[in-house]
């Protein structure tokens, strides 16, 4: 069983219209809705992938309710959300059918109070035990202490979980120091933290900083690792156009699957290459296109070394 | 007992944003969400001035219980929305906090099926023994056949009960012919039905055509009615600035009152201009500002003459 947590999770709402307007009136022509938050994304590429899933982070009002019906039927996905009285955000995209153009609107969310925060980490201790392996994703909801992830990654490893970190800002820089197994920040997010615009150099840093192994992603251009084990770079074999949002979180379940399988650093990073690429072809985030995976696993090129012993 | 019928009910979401731009990510500030569809509108205000009022139409979905939890806290509203397996409609409101501006995105609303118009009639013909007035209100959701109001018009008429019609089109002119005791078009209504843009034209016109009453709203400047008893011209005592969104919803709630009171026609008017007025200062359709209404009542000047006996 592997873990996820969401501690914003979200309905990510997608409407589509002939043509946006600021300051005119709109007939909606199509209304999809998905579970969302990172967090969930990943939970629902691992759970495609075939692993059993936990989810957890917290639920609130009828927004909430809708996420979890439509959670409870993802074959594969267990739901241990934790209720709040605050109602869950939505994230609504609105797409101009004209332009291909998406503007986006995205709700706070509901305020965290400190009950209903120790409440969570009571669920995440009593959840830990079972897990293999568990995830930390995403921005941190009002009212959730900005050391969160530090305290949930100790939380863990006191456990003996191994515990990958994808978030930015100061939640990444307070994580980072309590020592993770994996941080995944992009380019941007690892300059921020380290303060270095070289992937290189900023995921040497960021080492020196806490983290065990760093994955950085490079958008389309793939994957850069550095870990106890060795330094990688994959590299997906072609370029894809299409929906970026989610590639970052079929990474997550790429590296977080080949964590649990124990698999060596070039698989699991293949893996993570090419599901992030078969997503961008995905029409939303937390799915991906099966046949162009399995199509593109062998042809990612991993090139690097193991350490010394 | 007052009874509206919204067939298309939504529910009414204001996002403010500081600044809203095409093609660009926005964090809503302030989220709020009201039940909508001019009924019930309608049926708010008339619980505010005290009336009991019944509210038809359809329900479904996770946004159609949204929409009747918070009708459950309105005193004075019985639910009567019949289900459908569709969902209830979002209307989405984005304000933009620099301009003022207002950016609207509408939701197609559910498809409603034959068995689905059939269980509403059912309910609206059980309903109509045990009220003294009915308001049909607004536009049809998708799969409600476009002489719906004309059919809902003969019901009521043959239970003795009056009935106002408030909507426009197609769904306007057929309901026109089936003989409304009141419609109430604003004046691009009123010319899109009758070909004149002289409003006291249009609504000779529109009595030609079926209607006992018309009255004819002029924005900031009023009503004018054309009734058997006669006609008048009901004016504010003063403009004012603000959101004229549900203007027209309060003033059907005034007449729809004055109705069932069996107010004289001008006094009925003098309600509706003041309740209108009261509710461009709320900030959203549905409510008005007690202490202006009350204060305006006795300052609308209406002026006319009743029929020869």
């Amino acid at each position: 069983m592997i873990l996820t947590v969401t501690l914003n999770t979200a309905l990510d709402i997608t409407y589509r219209v002939p043509a946006l307007r600021t300051h005119a009136a709109h007939r909606v022509s199509e209304v999809t809705e998905r579970p969302g938050g990172k967090g969930l994304n990943v939970a629902r590429v691992l759970a495609a992938l075939g692993h059993e899933v936990t989810v957890t982070g917290f639920t609130g009002g009828a927004t909430g309710r809708v996420v979890q019906e439509q959670l409870s039927a993802v074959a594969g996905v267990v739901d241990a959300l934790v209720p709040v009285a605050g109602a869950t955000r939505r994230t609504i995209a609105v797409v101009d059918d004209r332009t291909g153009d998406t503007t986006q609107l995205n709700e706070p969310g509901p305020t965290v109070t400190s009950a209903e925060w120790a409440a969570f980490q009571e669920v995440y201790g009593e959840l830990l035990p079972s897990v293999s392996a568990v995830a930390l994703c995403g921005s941190l909801p009002p009212g959730v202490p900005v050391g969160a992830y530090a305290g949930l990654i100790r939380t863990a490893r006191a456990a003996g979980v191994p515990v990958l970190l994808d978030t930015s800002g100061e939640p990444l820089r307070r994580g980072v120091a309590a020592r993770p197994d994996v941080v995944k920040p992009n380019t941007e997010e690892l300059a921020e933290l380290t303060g270095s615009h070289e992937p290189v150099r900023g995921a040497m840093d960021a080492r020196r900083r806490g983290a065990h192994a760093v994955v950085a992603s490079l958008g389309a251009d793939g994957l850069f690792a550095v870990t106890p084990e060795g330094r990688w770079r994959a590299t997906p074999p072609t370029r894809v156009r299409g929906n970026p949002t989610g590639a970052g979180d079929s990474a997550v379940a790429g590296l977080l699957s080949g964590l649990a399988e124990h698999l060596p650093w070039p698989d699991r990073l293949a893996r993570a290459v090419a599901l992030s690429t078969a997503s961008v072809l995905a029409p939303v985030a937390g799915e991906f296109v099966r046949s162009v995976y399995e199509e593109l696993l062998d042809g990612v090129a991993v090139t690097g070394e193991a350490s010394a012993a």
